[in-house]
């Protein structure tokens, strides 16, 4: 049993919740509690390390003999330190990140375009997965989607749907596949006139500053929600679930 | 200068912070930091009292200067700790509970039936205020939409919507004038095929349960929001969100 905070595996495990660097360098993230460990080994992902500790219960210690990879327990104050959560439920997974290709000719991706609050990140995967995206790629810039909030937030999308980090170059060559559409706060078309029916590409941008020069130098068009009422604009994660709702809409209706 | 948690004052606010009976039995809540302070402000609201520390900001002082109330400086250190927020900006109004009347023949309300999250009724307020929603009623065993929480997450809704507890004998009275529509995960019709042009109230039930029984035995229409993705359900503010804009968009498009 592992009962002190020096130990090599539990400061690995530490760092790569802490630290982007190390998850890149190690093309690894964390995974905690029990939901997100069934989503995990439901979808075929193979842990690279299980730590557990004494509180596990009995749901979460049969998910932990379906782990081929090392098991270790942990002092259970000592996990509780280690976890990132409030009230951990005594089950860390560590796992590579996840490979899920973009299909060939895909109709209907996302891109969040320097997409800052974790939160906002992992509820916008969440409402794409429920609306069908068949991916999510980000721009550099975009917070971690591998940090444990947004692991947390997305609530299990990440093991479901395609994930990918894109440059301008990559932007400029899917621009002649997809139209790309920029959600903004006024200019363009309702999003309810533009043609969503086509192959496209939804464009979130930051938070505050809206979308990137890179992206907005890119062949686009411009669509914004109309709102009636007496707000500015609605939040990132908002404005994405309505034109995710709107896609649907339009193809399905 | 208050320099002690026993003043009297700094204990009533406290407590309005922390009790929901108090806020009940004193028909006034508290309100936090600049932002929201300039919303009440510009929304005509009257302070009963105003809290600050030598933390507040010059604009945060003009603002303060606009209270027709008894300000009192409380000790930096001091304010921190009663602050519910993790960086308080040194400004805490007392105000009394907000009375919106709704519209006579509204054509447009949202009941939040047993909302138990204080971020989901926060950002609902905010969502019904950008798409125009006339009023927000809300059942008994909902969260107290004067619970700090809720008023941070509002951004400042609160001021502007009407917002209105209500009753199984009021919801019933309502009934026979506008058209109860309950978001249902699957049941009812898609949403883009329910009439939503005509005077409605659209129904949100509790994030775990859905709607209450109270709600179900008035006659009402089911409708749900079609997703094609691998996702159970949306969140009851995502769910909310779409549903504003779609009565919307049939009714401006």
């Amino acid at each position: 049993m592992i009962t002190s905070l020096q130990n090599p595996k539990l400061k690995w495990v530490r760092t790569l919740l802490s630290k982007k660097n190390q998850r890149t360098l190690d093309h690894a993230f964390v995974c905690e509690g029990i939901r997100l460990a069934e989503e995990a080994l439901q979808c075929q992902q193979a842990p690279l390390l299980a730590l557990y500790s004494s509180s596990l219960s009995e749901r979460g210690m049969r998910l932990l003999e379906q782990c081929a990879c090392e098991t270790l327990e942990v002092e259970v104050t000592l996990m509780d330190k280690v976890s990132a959560t409030e009230t951990s439920q005594g089950l860390l997974l560590v796992l590579p990140f996840i490979e899920n290709p973009l299909p060939a000719n895909p109709d209907f991706l996302l891109l969040l375009d320097k997409i800052k609050d974790p939160g906002n990140f992992g509820t916008i995967l969440r409402a794409a997965l429920a609306f069908g995206v068949q991916g999510i790629l980000y721009t550099s810039g975009s917070v971690d989607p591998y940090s444990p909030k947004v692991v947390r937030s997305g609530m299990g999308a990440h093991f479901r749907i395609p994930l990918q980090k894109v440059d301008g170059e990559y932007l400029s060559s899917l621009s002649r596949c997809v139209q790309l559409l920029l959600a903004d706060v006024e200019n363009g078309s309702p999003c309810w006139e533009a043609d969503l029916q086509k192959p496209l590409c939804l464009i979130i941008g930051n938070e505050a500053h809206g979308a990137s020069d890179t992206v907005r130098q890119l062949p686009h068009q411009n669509l914004h929600i109309p709102m009636p009422g007496n707000m500015e604009s609605l939040n990132a994660a908002m404005a994405a679930n309505i034109l995710l709702y709107e896609t649907v809409r339009q193809r399905k209706s």
